[in-house]
């Protein structure tokens, strides 16, 4: 499998980008400092998410950051993608592994203490803690973990494991110190005036509470 | 490639079954005597789908009636269905051929003459004509072809055929007459008081038109 880093861990959302490309941010976004990228849309058709995702991979080769597709997963086999993320209410991680092979990064969704002990008997590459606080840009989520629900799910987790849900520069350390490998974030870059700044100093942050951990 | 008849090719929808189980209509609809069936699911999560499919799957297996999947290529890859349904909006052809392998059956809308000469250079297995008539089951698509439409575009197709749009006892002949192999329906089976009459009748109509031609 490629290595990945959750460090700092972009999900993509178009409508959030100010009207810049999706491109222009992402690219931005990487330069800055980004580890990973998760493209996720939820309003289009099958072709033009199959070309978005085409087009994400061609941006992100170069860089050598994992492109992860959210839910379709024949989107991520249409564009040999890095990896697939997937939630509790997509088709079930058993036949997703087998579809996408062994050496695909799997990513899951938890929303709670139940999802994570179901989880450590998956093979799941990484965990996305979800939501860890509440959020205007994802509205089909379970309600707020809290910097506690983070705490006790990494702590019973054997993942590796990301929060998403609210993170921004104000709160990214807390993530980490509550057991976190890393911070997704959605608006804190797509909506950044420098999403390239916003991504080098959001990774600051994320690099410099995992060396006090 | 499992043999198929496109005779008459059930399209589903949950909505328009009067509060019947999707299987309850299907089974009925199958031995009325439709001769192939497409799941269409537009508004559920990637689980509720796989699980509605492999329901569907155990359910057409005795009958040999070949379960076709809309759009969503991971979810027939995921119940390994007989094939998939796909329109000028989703994951392009060759790459969809390429992941479902040879031996499954790939269906494509074609929604005017220019689609039409598009398909010829392709090896799908068949091409559904729509939409025939204006139709409220499905809202996303082109103005409606008439039989006019459906004689030009079967004139030039090299594939078989399968009229959609509005179809209905009324008018099941003339698509018959107009050049296609079969008809799809969506209401005149999902909505009949007797879905199993109804499927019954239409293949009758089907049959005769056949006969004649």
């Amino acid at each position: 499998m490629l290595p990945f880093d959750l460090s700092l861990y972009l999900v993509t959302d178009r409508s959030l980008s100010l009207g810049r490309t999706l491109s222009e941010v992402v690219e931005a976004a990487v330069k800055g400092g980004v580890t990973m990228v998760q493209l996720r849309e939820k309003d289009c058709s099958g072709k033009e998410f199959y070309e978005l995702a085409m087009l994400m991979k061609t941006l992100l080769k170069p860089y050598k950051v994992p492109l992860i597709i959210n839910d379709r997963l024949d989107i991520a086999l249409a564009c040999d993608a890095d990896g697939l993320h997937i939630g509790q209410d997509d088709i079930p991680y058993p036949i997703v592994r087998k579809l996408m092979g062994k050496d695909k990064i799997i990513g899951l969704s938890v929303e709670n203490i139940e999802d994570t002990i179901e989880a450590n008997n998956l093979d799941v590459d990484y965990i996305g803690i979800s939501p860890v606080f509440s959020t205007l840009t994802k509205t089909d989520t379970a309600s707020a973990l809290g910097l506690d629900g983070v705490k006790e799910i990494t702590r019973i987790s054997k993942h590796p494991s990301v929060g998403i849900g609210g993170i921004n520069q104000s709160n990214a350390k807390d993530i980490i110190h509550a057991g976190a490998d890393g911070i997704s974030v959605v608006s804190a870059i797509m909506s950044a005036n420098d999403p390239s700044l916003a991504a080098s100093e959001l990774r600051k942050i994320v690099n410099e509470s995992k060396n006090k951990k």
